[in-house]
């Protein structure tokens, strides 16, 4: 998998992929980033790339010419399967996006800024707009590493324990059940005795239960 | 406002604090962000920090014990308005919740990793759990960067144009009209005619209707 991500400020996405698993994916050769400073792309000697909104709103907007230089310039270059705006009106990324993005093999991520893209851009080259939430970040930034994160450890052979990934929150529409570990009992608290039986058909029932009963509490949507 | 974050990858966080608004933040002495490295209250030589789960489960738990003396130390210094869990079972992050936090003084992050933490640490510290989706991330890292950004961009004085925020998606439950800059043709595609009308209070009603257009068609869950 290649993913190339465009923005004002790749600096701020370098220790993400330096640390865990992305770092890992990239040593493995499983999958490639290469960042692309939108700025190398922008016009005039000044290297231009937004400006004021038309109609007078507060705020500057990436302008569409350096984008679509920097866009075309990769697309001459390979076939993408998808070029990705990140952007807080996007469709709100999920695990199922994740998972059917983890099989694709280039894909490029436009981090937005300021407040937001040239809307033509938009139309001209973006195939799919995706949101990680209903708040606003300072930039598509983080939402690239969030993104790139999900993405990368779906890829076979990144995570080294792949059966962790399948008993993952959200991967069989529930939450995770409660967990626990050594020492059985810490300052009083203590361990639910069952996970200490041994009985381990019953404590799979039990897993089960707890984890249809915290997912029925607390997030009853994704149950429906 | 502080903000200290407990990790086991405190250099993944790294980057991020260093650019943009989170920086400048920091430059202007708006917000203190501390990072501790959880290996660091590990219990014996090799500082132990995680162990398998009861019931034999996949994946390896973080232990209560080190958590509970890193957050016991940082109790002892000063109160915290919140202690928060980054995990992918707590609650769905949104604008309403980055505004609330956004008004706190000290507070302390918890990023999850592995199989997550030992149940009775929630149950013993945590006051609020956050997610910021439906996905798994490798970590907390991420999403407390996440959360850091959607809050530390609130407080006063961290953006240039506080106008600017409130024009984001979301504060005013709606998704942002759709923008434009400079040319208003390019490569045949045009800029709409009413925005370079100069009428600003029909540019005012086109660009409300096209958020509320833009709303209802792409998320009209947020209008209800």
């Amino acid at each position: 998998m290649r993913i190339d991500i465009i923005s004002v400020l790749p600096e701020l996405m370098e220790s993400p992929f330096k640390a865990s698993i992305l770092k890992r994916a990239a040593e493995k050769g499983i999958v490639e980033v290469h960042f692309h400073q939108l700025r190398n792309y922008g016009l005039g000697k000044h290297r231009q790339i937004d400006d004021e909104p038309y109609g007078g709103s507060a705020g500057m907007v990436m302008m569409i010419e350096p984008l679509d230089l920097c866009i075309s310039d990769l697309k001459s270059q390979r076939d993408y399967d998808e070029i990705i705006y990140l952007t807080p009106d996007g469709e709100t990324l999920n695990q199922k996006i994740a998972n059917t993005l983890s099989l694709k093999n280039n894909l490029i991520f436009l981090c937005g800024h300021y407040k937001g893209i040239d809307q033509r851009l938009r139309d001209l080259h973006i195939t799919k707009e995706i949101s990680i939430g209903d708040y606003v970040l300072t930039g598509g930034e983080l939402a690239a590493c969030v993104l790139a994160d999900t993405i990368i450890r779906l890829v076979p052979g990144v995570l080294n324990d792949e059966q962790s990934a399948l008993t993952d929150s959200f991967q069989d529409n529930l939450l995770s059940p409660p967990i626990y570990t050594r020492p059985s009992e810490y300052k009083g608290l203590k361990v639910p005795e069952i996970l200490l039986s041994g009985n381990s058909r019953k404590i799979e029932d039990w897993l089960h239960e707890q984890a249809m009963k915290i997912t029925e509490e607390k997030r009853p949507d994704i149950l429906r």
